[in-house]
């Protein structure tokens, strides 16, 4: 709990390896102020109260939580946000969500993986705490699309997300020209998520939309000991055959 | 160094706390796999050699150097790129500089604060990488910039960072306008930096220029006991005063 009268938001970011079989010490990928905050935090508002007692228990082997997981106050983020995101026309008032800040406590804001708020739901929390006059404090920890941006080598010093393309094959096809055509006039790169399954599909759709100058990134399992990172010009992409595979979420950066 | 015949890129992020006054123990903002990959590595390329001195000495006191630090060997990036930036016409081929990673030596791109090309050169030795076959591997540790965007409560699911905008007033007012027409067709938050002498220029240029109910996050001093975010709207921020001042370096967003 924080000491002064009102608590603060924290954004908590989570490792990467959500559902994945093989998990790395928790250390490696959260720095140390991370997870001591995470410990000292007992009251959460997420994005699934599961994968978040999870999580508890990966930062309680590190750090000793402050008051026990049973007794930890877990809110999950109403549906409607999972659906349409936190910023559709009507969108909800999270302030009763941050009661118990106004009371004195430290609430953690957290998603299933990552950094919440960032391609993921959560920003009507973060806009309702600044709303009330609530500090809010961003913690240090991975953000796929940021490694993503990184090891593409393509312009970090202009670049955008979008979040996840039309599924429909001719609307993909023509927001892929789009973001395409995009690039080409400003050098904006640009970045995009797909769900496993849809990764296959996408890769080609991809493949197909695209010039042949074009570089295109993809990368997949990011922090994990199978982390890839690939980055060539759609005809390398072409001659070199590959892709990402079905079993786990990709991120995609084109640009020139 | 790697077993492997090719050494890899790996992407080394550095502290923000750079040139500040007080500076927090390196393993609250790095995680324990960037402090291990940082120590173990001996070939740097790197924005500024004097940082990243500075930088290992700060791993060296929480993790053993592979070798001393006088034994390390650093090569800087080109003039050229921190002017022009990596990927104007004509760009330097960053190839020569990886010699090492051909060699079987892990070679590590860093820059002076934050995430290595991201709002920061090195894009080029990235693509060289990729280009010679090599393996890149972005590690974790800070950004500024998605900081700021998780805790602006602005849109995240749909985002661009487009760097410093023009010096000169006009062209300023003139850009801020474009940015947050952009905001209000597409929903897509527009982020932004600026150095820290022209935070109070950058900051009344925005309340001048953008629209009543346009909100404006602005942040600075992030990982820092010093960090603030807030964000309001237009209207509310002249009411409430205040702005970033003109000794640390600032990122804003503005969205709807």
């Amino acid at each position: 709990m924080n000491t002064s009268a009102q608590g603060r938001l924290l954004l908590v970011p989570t490792p990467l390896d959500f559902g994945c079989a093989s998990q790395a010490p928790i250390e490696d990928v959260l720095p140390l102020a991370t997870l001591r905050a995470a410990a000292q935090t007992t009251h959460w508002i997420t994005e699934n109260a599961k994968s978040t007692r999870a999580f508890l228990k990966r930062v309680g082997e590190h750090q000793t939580l402050a008051v026990p997981l049973q007794q930890q106050t877990l809110t999950e983020l109403p549906r409607v946000v999972h659906k349409k995101g936190d910023h559709q026309a009507g969108g909800f008032d999270a302030k009763p969500l941050l009661q118990a800040a106004l009371q004195g406590h430290d609430v953690a804001l957290v998603s299933e993986a990552g950094m919440p708020a960032v391609a993921d739901p959560g920003s009507s929390v973060v806009r309702a705490a600044h709303d009330l006059g609530l500090q809010v404090l961003p913690l240090v920890g991975p953000v796929s699309l940021l490694l993503t941006l990184a090891a593409s080598g393509l312009n970090g010093q202009n670049f955008a997300f979008v979040g996840y393309l039309p599924q429909d094959s001719i609307e993909r096809a023509t927001r892929l020209k789009q973001l395409e055509s995009l690039a080409l006039k400003t050098g904006q790169t640009q970045i995009w998520i797909e769900t496993p399954y849809r990764n296959p599909a996408m890769f080609s759709a991809a493949l197909q939309a695209l010039q042949p100058n074009t570089r295109l990134a993809v990368a997949s399992g990011l922090t994990l000991a199978s982390a890839s990172v690939q980055s060539r010009s759609v005809t390398a992409w072409k001659k070199a055959q590959g892709g990402p595979s079905g079993d786990t979420p990709a991120v995609y950066a084109l640009g020139i």
